[in-house]
C-alpha cells in the first residue's frame, strides 16, 4: 500500500521489520472484526457449546457441538421479580399487526435468538418480537404499549456485554432490524443521518466509500445496530482519536415512553439552543426511549494507517511506551491497545493465532492514522528507535499492508474470543487511573490462586480501560466470591469505573452505586419517572431495584 | 521558533512569504486574546462609550470617554415580569454574612460591574452579589436561597453575549469569582480538575508549563471562567480540533437548587455507570444547577503552530479552499476562521490593524498545531502551492512565531472589538449547512440596502458557524423589523441553529422555537421543574416565559 516506505526504514528497524515477513499468524485465516468471526447474529448457532450455570459468561471448551444447550431463564437464575406490567394477549397481536403488517414474530424459533443474549448468559421468555421499519410504526407500537402497560425490550444488533438488550421476563421485543436505511449523507461535512437499526460495519463502508470513516469501531461492529452503539454509549477501538459519541453524535430522533416522537436530529457541529437532550439518551440503554435515528459526525477518511505490534519486559515499560508514543506520534496516534502474555497464550491455544514477536510479559498494538504516508512512516521510525533503544521495547513488527494490519489487529480483538473458549469466563470492564490498571489483574492473580485458570488483563490503554476476564472450568460461587465484591471495592478505592464501556444493563445494575453517589442515583430515578412513568420501557435494566 | 523550516518552502513560496516580514499590523500593539484587549472586567470602565438604547449591542464610535453612561435597566426595556420571588432582606444579608463572612458585597458601585453585562446592553438591579470559596459554602446558600424562595443569578467572567450571565431584576449574584483553585492536574493523562471560578487563560498557562494545553480556547479568555465555559457550552477556535465540550469535559461537581451537591468529578475518560447527568448541565446556563467543579480532559500542546492568513476572490473559493484543506492537512489542522472584506475594512478603521495580504473579497485564517514542525510546514506548503496554483487563493501570508501568530489571530478575534466601535450592533450567531453560510450575509446586504452601515458575515467555518453582524448609527425599530424574524427564520428554513455557540440566556430565549420543535420545549421545562421546582435559579434565562 505504501511501498516507498520501506527504504526509509534504518536498517537495523529494517531487518527488525523484516524478520516477521511471513504471515505472523500462521494457521489462521483471515478474520473479519466481527465477535465470533463475522456472525450477523451472535450467540445464534454459534459453534460454543456447554450450559451456563453461573450470571457468567459459561462454556466448555469444545467447538463442535451444531447446537448450543439452552440458556436457563434469567427469572430462573437471578433473584428478580416481575413488575405488575401486562401480559401480551391475542388481541395484543392483533393489534401490532395491524401497525406492521406481516412483522410480528410469535414463532417460538424465531424468538430464540432474540431472547437469548449472545454471550449465552441471560435469557428472556418473550412471545412477541415487532419489527418496525418506520418511526411513526415504532410510535404507534409505543402509545399502544404505554396505553396497555406492556413492557418492551428495545433490541439492536444484540451484542451486549451485560445482558440489557434481551427480555428478562416477558417483554414484548422491538428491534430495529428493518430500520436499516442511510437517510443522508453530506459530501463535505462528512455528516452522515441514518436510522437506528443500521449496521455498524455497513455504515463503515458506506462512508469510507465516500472517503470518510465512523468515529467508532468495535469488535462487533459485522453485527451491532448504531442505534444500540448510541444507546449504549459505545467506545472501542477509535475512541482515543475520535473521542466520545458524546461529541461526534451531534442529532438524534426519538421516541419517548407514550409514543410521541422527540425529533432533535439535526445536522450542525454547534447548537447551543436550550438544553442537550440528545446527551439523556445516550448511554441509557434505551431505557428513556427508543432512538429511531441518528445524525453522526465522520472524519475524514486518513490517507494512510499503521499499524506496530510490539513486545515490552514488563507493564512500567508499556506505561513509559504509552508516554512516549503520544509526544513522538501526536496527532496522528489512533489506538493504542495492550495486552498480557496469558492473553496471548490464549488466542494461541485456542484460535491458532501465533505471536508476531518474540515472548513478552506484554503486548502492546499501537495504530496511526494520518494523511500523509511519508510523514507517519518517519514520526513512527523515529519513536520505535526511540522505545528499542532505550529498552521499553524488546521486539516488534509493523504492518502497513490492510492484510497484515488486520492480522495485527486480530491478535487483539479475538481475545474475547478465546476467553469464551476457555471456559467459565468471570468478565469485568473497568476504568482507573492508568498508573494503576494492571495492579489490580496482578492482584487478583495473587488472591485467586490456583482457583482461577487464568486472570487476563488487556483493553484500551490509552483511555484507561481495562478489561479483566477471569477463566475457570466451570462456575464456583467461592470464585465468584472471591472476586465479587472485590474487584468492585478495588476499583471505587480507586476512583474508578466498575463500567468503563460495557455500561450496566441488567447483570451489572446493582453495581452502580461504587461508582455513583447516592444524589446521583436519585436523580437518575426521578428523569426514569419523568421520562416512563410507567416504567415500560427495557424494566429491569440500568438502574438498582429500588428497595 | 522553527527557523530550520524556512529553506523548505519553495523559492516562489518563500517570497510570497517574506513579502510580509514587516509587522502585518502596523500601528496595533500586541493584543492579548481577550475582550477589548485583555480587561479582566470587561465592560467595567471600557473605553467605548454611548448609550444603548435597543435591546442590542448599542454604542457610539467615541472611545475616550473615561466613563460609560448607564444602561438602561432590563425591567424598564424589556417586556418581562418579575416573578414572585422573595425579596433580600437585612436579616437575609446577615444569614449570608454568617456563611460567607466579609464576603456578602453590598456597594452600589462595586455591584455595578456584575450587574450589566459587558456588551451594556442589560442591566440588572441586584442589591447584593456573594463571593463564596468552597462548594460547602455555595451549598449553604443555595439551601437558603431556596427555602427563603430567593432567585439566584449564577455569575462568572460575565463575557456571555446574550444576557445570560447578569440579573434581570434583583436576583442574588453568585459569583465564582474567589472559586479559582486547581484541584488536581494528572501529567500523564492531561485531566485537569479545579474550580468553576478558574480563569481559562490562567489554565491554559497552568497546563501549557506542564505541556498541555486547554481543549477550549475563546476570545474572551482572559476574564471568562471555566465553569461559566462549561455551563455556557462554548464553543471557540479550537472546536474544529478538539470537538465539544460534551466529549472533553469528564465530571463536574454541581449544586442544585435545594443546596445539594451533585458529585460526579471523575477523572475518567470513560465512565458508563448510569446517566451521564453531568451533561444536564452542560450547556444549561446555570438554569439547572450551579456548576462549582470541573474536570476536563487536557490535549498535548502541539510542538508546532503555524497560521496562514490568506485572500479568497469569492466565497465559492473560501468553500474549496475548505475541502483542499481537509485533504491535504488532515490532522493537524486546527482552526479555520473566515472573515469577509468589510470585517478587514473594520478592523482597519477602528483599531488601525492593517491586512497583511492583499485586498480581497474574503479571507481565511488556518492554524495549523501538530507535533512535527518539518511535517507540518511541508503539508502546508504542499496545501499553498496547490490553492495558489488553482486560483483558490489569491494572496497569502504566513507566521510560525508566536509574536506574528498572534497579530494574524487579532485580525480575526478583534473584530467583535471593532464591531463595537461601530455604533449599534445587531449580533447573530447562527449554525448553518456550510454551503449556505455566506447566503444569509449577502440576503441581509440586499435586503437592508442603506439602512445598515455595515452588514459583516465572519466565524469558524470549519464548525459551520457564522457571525453575523449588522451596524448603524443608532437603533432603528424599522432596521431591527427587517432583521427580525427573517434572520430566524431563514437560519430555521435551512434547518440551522439560531444560536449556535452562544446559548440563548436573556435576550434570545425567545427564539428557541426556531431551532427546536414543540415537544423538545416541553421536556426542556420539564427537567427545569425536575431539577428547580421553585425556579429560583437564573430565572427568565433559556427558556421561553410560560405562556
Amino acid at each position: 500500500m505504501v511501498p516507498h516506505l520501506v527504504p526509509r526504514w534504518p536498517a537495523w528497524l529494517f531487518r527488525w521489520r523484516t524478520a516477521c515477513t511471513p504471515p505472523c499468524t500462521p494457521g489462521a485465516s483471515m478474520q473479519q472484526r466481527t465477535w465470533a468471526g463475522a456472525s450477523r447474529t451472535p450467540g445464534l448457532g454459534s459453534p460454543r457449546g456447554a450450559v451456563g450455570t453461573s450470571p457468567l459468561d459459561c462454556r466448555g471448551s469444545s467447538s463442535t457441538s451444531s447446537r448450543a444447550p439452552e440458556v436457563m431463564l434469567t427469572q430462573e437464575r437471578y433473584p428478580v421479580q416481575r413488575l405488575p406490567f401486562s401480559t401480551v394477549a391475542e388481541e395484543d397481536l392483533a393489534a401490532f399487526e395491524r401497525i406492521i403488517p406481516g412483522r410480528v414474530i410469535t414463532d417460538p424459533e424465531e424468538l430464540e435468538a432474540s431472547n437469548v443474549d449472545w454471550l449465552r448468559t441471560v435469557r428472556g421468555c418473550s412471545k412477541v418480537l415487532l419489527r418496525p421499519r418506520t418511526t411513526e410504526e415504532v410510535s404507534h407500537i409505543l402509545r399502544y404499549c404505554h396505553e396497555r402497560n406492556l413492557a418492551v425490550n428495545p433490541q439492536g444488533g444484540n451484542t451486549g456485554m451485560v445482558g440489557g438488550s434481551v427480555p428478562v421476563f416477558d417483554e414484548i421485543i422491538l428491534s430495529t432490524a428493518l430500520m436499516n436505511q442511510v437517510i443522508s449523507f453530506h459530501s463535505v461535512s462528512g455528516i452522515l443521518v441514518c436510522q437506528a437499526g443500521c449496521i455498524l460495519e455497513e455504515l463503515s463502508q458506506y462512508v469510507e466509500e465516500r472517503d470518510f470513516i465512523m468515529p467508532l469501531d468495535l469488535g462487533a461492529k459485522g453485527s451491532c445496530h448504531i442505534g444500540g452503539n448510541v444507546a449504549t454509549n459505545a467506545g472501542g477501538l477509535r475512541f482515543l482519536r475520535y473521542g466520545s459519541l458524546r461529541g461526534t453524535v451531534l442529532g438524534l430522533e426519538v421516541v419517548l415512553a407514550d409514543g410521541s416522537v422527540l425529533n432533535c436530529l439535526t445536522s450542525l457541529r454547534k447548537d447551543n439552543t436550550g438544553y442537550d437532550l440528545k446527551q439523556l439518551f445516550i448511554g441509557s440503554e434505551g431505557t428513556l426511549g427508543v432512538i429511531t435515528a441518528v445524525s453522526i459526525f465522520c472524519p475524514p477518511k486518513p490517507r494512510a494507517v499503521n499499524v506496530a505490534f510490539l513486545g515490552c519486559p514488563g507493564f512500567a515499560e508499556v506505561l513509559q511506551t504509552f508516554s512516549t508514543c503520544k509526544g513522538m506520534l501526536g496527532e496522528i496516534l489512533s489506538a493504542f491497545e495492550f495486552m498480557d502474555a496469558e492473553c496471548m497464550q490464549l488466542v494461541g491455544h485456542h484460535l491458532g493465532l501465533a505471536s508476531p514477536v518474540q515472548e513478552s510479559p506484554f503486548y502492546v498494538l499501537i495504530e496511526t492514522s494520518g494523511s500523509r504516508a511519508g510523514h507517519d512512516a518517519e514520526k513512527l521510525t523515529s519513536f520505535l528507535e526511540q522505545v528499542l533503544g532505550s529498552g521499553l521495547v524488546t521486539d516488534g513488527t509493523l504492518a502497513t499492508d490492510q492484510r497484515r494490519i488486520k492480522m495485527l489487529w486480530a491478535l487483539r480483538e479475538r481475545i474475547t474470543e478465546a476467553l469464551s473458549r476457555d471456559g467459565c469466563v468471570y468478565k469485568y470492564d473497568v476504568s482507573l487511573p492508568v498508573e494503576r490498571i494492571y495492579d489490580l489483574v496482578s492482584d487478583l492473580r495473587a488472591r485467586l490462586g490456583p482457583q482461577a485458570k487464568h486472570v487476563v488483563g488487556y483493553g484500551h490503554l490509552g483511555d484507561g480501560n481495562l478489561h479483566l476476564n477471569v477463566t475457570a472450568e466451570a462456575f464456583s460461587a467461592s470464585l465468584l466470591g472471591a472476586l465479587e465484591p472485590y474487584v468492585y471495592e478495588w476499583t471505587a478505592g480507586q476512583r474508578g469505573s466498575v463500567s468503563a464501556e460495557h455500561g450496566l444493563g441488567f447483570k451489572k445494575r446493582d453495581v452502580l452505586g461504587y461508582s455513583k453517589p447516592p444524589a446521583a442515583l436519585q436523580l437518575m430515578q426521578q428523569l426514569k419517572a419523568l421520562l416512563d412513568p410507567k416504567g415500560i420501557l427495557n424494566p429491569y435494566k440500568t438502574l438498582p431495584a429500588r428497595a
